[in-house]
């Protein structure tokens, strides 16, 4: 029996993130922040609202002028005025007074609540009846109530929702200043693979890879960049990485699961300058055959042949290296995950951690998590995958029944 | 006591979503799928794979040439050849033989099985030993494992993720027809709202919605297209909208809370052409004064201007909009959500269904939601919010330790 890897722990792997710097910050336009990550820690330099809003249409009032009011014993108030939307009311207002306002208006000096006009009536045209009594704040946002100032609002390594675009804007942020996306070079190897605009030949097939990690690049806020098919041949390879590893932030080798093309791939990223190996085999199935080295300060990716096995490789150990140099504080990341019931038993080895393709299905108001079975090399199985699940490195398997967390995909 | 809305029930508003018609389709270059909705039905039109391929480096041989091999009574075999990546084999290899083969590698005629080469050893350049037996088909993937040649491998409506972007590579699809993004015309309205590049004097806020919205919108597949604030004036709200609908695939106007401002939506909504609006109040909260019209075959929406109040409106009811005239099959977006147990008692009035905004709370070991308190008009609240929560129409609040289903945000 003949051991190829020395295979590395996948904990052990991922530590390694760490050692790779981040990108640099560029500034951008607020419309196109969707996703980004935040490279700056914001801090409020108004209160939010900066003046008391009302929150509904109705009369601006001193709260203690309708205690006791109701349907029966309306209170009686006296009509100051209307407040213009966006304006500054000139006027004030005293107790036994009201003014109009509209939603989003600014209360008028003397008020500190808000009758909704469901709750009042107009008598004539300076009289109106509250049928209902408020307390002091009701129906009001008040000043620094959304934020106040000074305040820190998000900070550093954050990424950017819709609504966290809406609070820069709040605060006219027309420019932030955010990680660049990390731009990741993608070489696909192999004397079978061509391009997918050939008619492969018998014996041949099309390059999947590249277009399937391109995508998975992109979804983890890369920008892919193909460098194309290279052959088995040293002399190409190591022109292409180095090609690669100049114009980019990260470079992804795939295919190679041939030992005459992996050891290629060894010598390559072992010849590269100022290159190391980190990890050539990792303790986890699908991708045991991954390697991971260090070119400089860049990481430098050996990723197994099939499609399978190479996206499993990614969402588990390169999405969260792509994630650490674009910025992402991980504390923003750990999202909790959907939970389902395994539909059947699994058996899995111990001494690696094991990631097995589910479908997800309902029925009787129990979301099942059924395996996806199928050879690494068939990316059928991916298409008809939800997601995965993880199978602990000190478990034998896991039995029908039991709660397992899905990874998407 | 006033009644403003004839509120329709959210199920109804729901439904009329079919009542618009998709956008047209387009073809786009493979590498800019990922994401984007199918428009054609992809039918297999060869074998994946086209030939016997191996799973691993090894032997290719004939199964029962194995059959009893073991670690104290090895088989010995013939080494016929060797295959070469991308090629048909050149030889035929019989019972009491063996060639070389790498992973993907193609089979040679008279093989059916592949042996590990951790599991044989060459004595000399014409011999091996063999130290345990194969199965047929061990260590394969038969031609048409994957896909068989005349399936239907996607249908029209799927969202490609980027594994259905690598099985299109596998079938050579270069170009893909997919529905265009729909194009979303934003409006905001109110004289209180001033661009985010102004600095707001008291009274004023600056423009978060067009900002909040136009993120939500390329979350939905959609390309936002702003049209800028637009104050409470009927002819200015008339001749932009006017505009919007000539240009976009629907319109969102937000804003015009206030009483004056909803009726000049109203009115400008029903005086476009070939209009009728087909809700003026939703029984949802937040997101009551909501209105949806009908523009010839465009939906015209008015949205709440508090900002969580149009994100709540977005998330459950124009999204679907969106998803619906983008071409997105219903059946393939109803995914699973999160679940988790409420951290306390919410109250809820009935005959509305309330969302309740939530941030998730890891604590022992159990996923927790906990309310995010806080008023429709602040921002701040959605920031700290990683998801929603539904309460059913008929229900007048739910308990702490309820399970809930989490809507994200």
């Amino acid at each position: 029996m003949k051991e190829f890897f020395k295979v590395t722990d996948l904990k052990q792997v991922l530590k390694y993130a760490a050692d790779f710097p981040c990108v640099e910050t560029e500034e951008i336009p607020l419309h196109e922040t969707s996703g980004r990550i935040l490279a700056t820690e914001i801090v409020s330099d108004i209160n939010l609202p900066d003046f008391m809003r009302s929150t509904m249409d109705g009369y601006a009032v001193r709260a203690q002028s309708t205690f006791g009011a109701s349907e029966g014993t309306p209170a009686y108030l006296n009509l100051k005025g209307s407040v213009d939307m966006g304006t500054v009311p000139s006027f004030t207002v005293k107790a036994g007074e009201a003014a109009g306002i509209p939603t989003g208006g600014m209360l008028p000096d003397g008020t500190d609540s808000v009758v909704m006009v469901e709750h009042a009536e107009a008598i004539d045209d300076v009289t109106i009846e509250v049928y209902r009594s408020v307390a002091p704040g009701q129906h009001v946002i008040e000043v620094g109530e959304d934020i106040k100032k000074g305040e820190i609002i998000l900070s550093v390594g954050r990424k950017l929702r819709s609504q966290e675009t809406g609070l820069l804007a709040a605060f006219g942020k027309e420019f932030v200043k955010v990680y660049r996306r990390p731009v990741i070079g993608i070489i696909s190897t192999g004397d079978e693979v061509v391009p997918i605009t050939d008619i492969p030949v018998m014996g041949q097939i099309r390059d999947i890879n590249t277009y399937t990690l391109s995508g998975l690049v992109k979804e983890a806020g890369g920008i892919p960049v193909s460098f194309g098919i290279v052959r088995d041949d040293f002399d190409d390879l190591f022109e292409k990485s180095s090609a690669a590893l100049a114009q980019t932030d990260m470079v992804l080798i795939s295919g190679g699961s041939s030992v005459g093309m992996r050891d290629f791939t060894t010598e390559v990223l072992s010849s590269l300058p100022d290159s190391g190996i980190l990890a050539h085999g990792i303790s986890i199935s699908p991708g045991k055959p991954t390697i991971l080295a260090k070119a400089g300060n860049k990481a430098f990716w050996g990723l197994p042949g099939h499609v399978v096995s190479a996206m499993v490789v990614f969402a588990i150990i390169v999405r969260p290296f792509i994630e650490q140099i674009g910025g992402l504080s991980p504390q923003h990341e750990k999202r909790p995950k959907l939970t389902a019931f395994l539909s059947r038993n699994i058996s899995s080895a111990q001494g690696r951690v094991d990631f097995v393709r589910i479908r997800l299905i309902r029925k009787d108001g129990v979301l099942w998590a059924e395996p996806v079975l199928g050879k690494s090399g068939l990316i059928n199985t991916m298409v008809k995958a939800d997601g995965m699940i993880e199978i602990g490195i000190n478990t034998e398997g896991l039995d029908k029944g039991t709660e397992v967390e899905v990874i998407a995909l």
